[in-house]
């Protein structure tokens, strides 16, 4: 099938699945996106040929998604009808040409300004390898690990977008051994692979999110890395959990990939061993059959599969809510980090190298137990899409810039 | 001395305060206003007879205090040296009259749209009590809590202005005795009575905030309530920190009194007997002589003074940015739980009914371990001023609603 973007169908962004993102055209001001094929189309100029209204036109015509976002589901699924049967129509191609700009050409910026950022722990072989790690000779798993999907508030303003470096951060550390904590650069930074997911619409205080409603809120997802420093967190974390050694940054990819194209990944989270209270009881499953991966510096490292997760999205969203919190456009919730079974399918260094005690090569023939300056970590995605295809949740890719100098302990 | 407004000298809101809010009149839309004496001054209103420039009127004619907050300490001086010379001016009671409101005739809004929030925990009293509480037999104070002022993220879209009810969550708690956690409303609300610092100029990634440049970024205090459910925040808090337990409400006062109104309040912190690294060194001291007051139904029953606080509001900014997270206009901040030595002093109903073994008796005759429905928590507080007089923090109030119905385990 030719559409209006030629080859679209055989590229990562075919037509089933339409991400949108915010990007600027070479010396041009910020537009929203829509990523097909090797292209992104610019919405707002092609409003007009797309037969958006003048309501739907206004909501695109922002720098960042958040209006177009809080309109809900009926806004989104008419704008994504349009947008499909434009771009499915190889009679349009010369009337979209003047607004298709490739992919390489532009600059991608953060889609969405963050409301509230909350990060889960929700992949059981993750939060178990973590207990093991760190909490040695005890239950690996917390006590109510099982009875509700365990969550932190991170910190909003520092979530970018892929491809902005992050610098390793300073910090308090105890240095093995030692009795009082040393300052200095984290000497343990480490990725999490972790997936996103993005609220469009809002909530009241004190009004519950049904699991159920899960659609009505949740716009998109993205692929998220939770930097985290793993000495400053391991210092700081008793008793109010992470903050500096994870505050520094969290990447996002630029294109949100909307709920309405990922139909087809979804699938049964695993089977439960302990009672669900009714608010985390899922009428219809939201697990996603999603695959990614985990580079560094060109070598593939691990391959989480997201269809593991024990909690999914939407019992996420009813705990956040339960106690009468509530949600803003903008509101972006992580998955926590994405680990499998299999050691090849662990989402974090601090797993792949058990602590730093089995350190990973890579394909240079370097060793890593922990990120080094310089070093590139790529999370990518797909997701199963319609017969048996894969469509792609793009990247998110940052590099480590050493620490600032000019401080001493 | 007699200025433009009649015997604000004698009132709660003097000359040397001017604290910033937002009101609307009866019937009105939102505006900018200064409190003084039984008065709220209509800014952007008064500002021709205030002399404002054009840019600074401009700034003070929003719905919010941010884009004011984010122009900076110059900006700020400015602004209040001619708040000073009209307010005090008697020759320009007729002409300032028109936009002046009597402060129980208006309403007052939420003064700045919340970037982030961070609450710290930064009395030795409250965190030796919690841990004598929570987990007896152990240290009481977490090993690293003299050596950084620790804090998390709490949740930015449910901070609300004074005299917002809010509402008793729902949320899985354990029972003594019981092994798997039940669903219901919490048993255990409390109050923890705190002071909030607002965050006007933003600061970049990468670019830690050193403490001395505190009244360069922090633009003014408030009076917070962190409403806590205790048992929800008992099951959860293990390994993430607070979470559902606080994420419901946190109440913040309507006046944001500036800091330049608070140089007669700096005073020294206690004395600190655990060296110090380089970045949580203060040049000069910025403890606050704050007299704090924690009243329910009617009754005061607590004192607590912020003068003992062991880490202070600088300090707290430079560990928060330490690890070069930025700063945002609108980042809200808050002291954790002001508690001093006495019993008489400490900031929360978890420490003043002993975790509910030794109950409060009000002033009806009723007594509390935690609060009831109906019942009314009032946080005031005053500054020391010049020549021993003191100025108000106003206050920040709210009433606790009947948990939703409709839900069951």
């Amino acid at each position: 099938v030719n559409g209006a973007v030629p080859s679209a169908e055989d590229s990562a962004f075919p037509l089933e699945s339409l991400p949108y993102g915010v990007f600027s055209p070479s010396g041009g001001s910020r537009r929203i996106g829509v990523a097909i094929g090797d292209f992104v189309l610019d919405v707002p100029g092609a409003a007009p040929a797309l037969g958006l209204g003048g309501d739907d036109a206004e909501l695109l015509s922002a720098p960042v998604l958040n209006r177009f976002m809080a309109a809900g589901p009926a806004t989104w699924r008419r704008v994504r009808r349009l947008l499909v049967e434009a771009l499915g129509d190889a009679g349009l191609r010369d009337t979209l040409a003047p607004h298709l700009h490739r992919r390489e050409s532009v600059s991608l910026h953060l889609a969405f300004e963050v409301a509230d950022y909350v990060d889960f722990y929700s992949s059981e072989h993750h939060a178990s390898n973590v207990g093991r790690i760190l909490r040695p000779g005890t239950d690996p798993l917390p006590p109510s690990w099982k009875h509700f999907p365990m969550g932190y508030h991170g910190r909003a303003g520092t979530v970018v977008v892929s491809g902005t470096p992050v610098r390793r951060p300073w910090g308090q550390e105890l240095e093995a051994g030692g009795n009082a904590p040393r300052f200095g650069p984290s000497g343990r930074l480490d990725a999490e692979v972790e997936v996103g997911f993005v609220v469009g619409v809002g909530s009241e205080v004190g009004s519950p999110v049904e699991a159920s409603s899960f659609a009505d809120h949740v716009f998109a997802i993205c692929l998220l890395n939770d930097w985290s420093a793993r000495d400053i967190q391991a210092l700081e974390y008793v008793p109010l959990g992470p903050f500096l050694g994870k505050s520094f940054a969290t990447s996002v990819s630029p294109w949100l990939v909307p709920l309405d194209a990922l139909e087809a990944a979804r699938c049964a989270p695993p089977p439960r061993d302990t009672p669900l209270q009714p608010y985390l009881v899922e009428a219809s499953p939201w697990g996603l059959d999603l695959a990614l991966e985990l580079e560094c510096n060109g070598t593939v490292v691990s391959r989480p599969p997201f269809a593991g997760m024990y909690w999914t999205a939407p019992q996420q969203l009813a705990h956040l809510t339960v106690n009468g919190a509530s949600l803003r456009t903008g509101d972006l919730y992580a998955s926590g980090t994405v680990s499998g079974a299999a050691p090849s399918e662990w989402g974090s260094l601090l797993e792949l190298s058990w602590n730093g005690t089995r350190p990973l090569r890579l394909g240079d023939g370097s060793e890593r137990s922990f990120l080094e300056d310089g070093d590139v970590v790529t999370i990518r995605g797909t997701a199963r899409g319609i017969a048996g295809r894969r469509i792609s949740l793009g990247e998110v890719t940052g590099s480590i810039l050493p620490a600032r100098a000019g401080r001493s302990a």
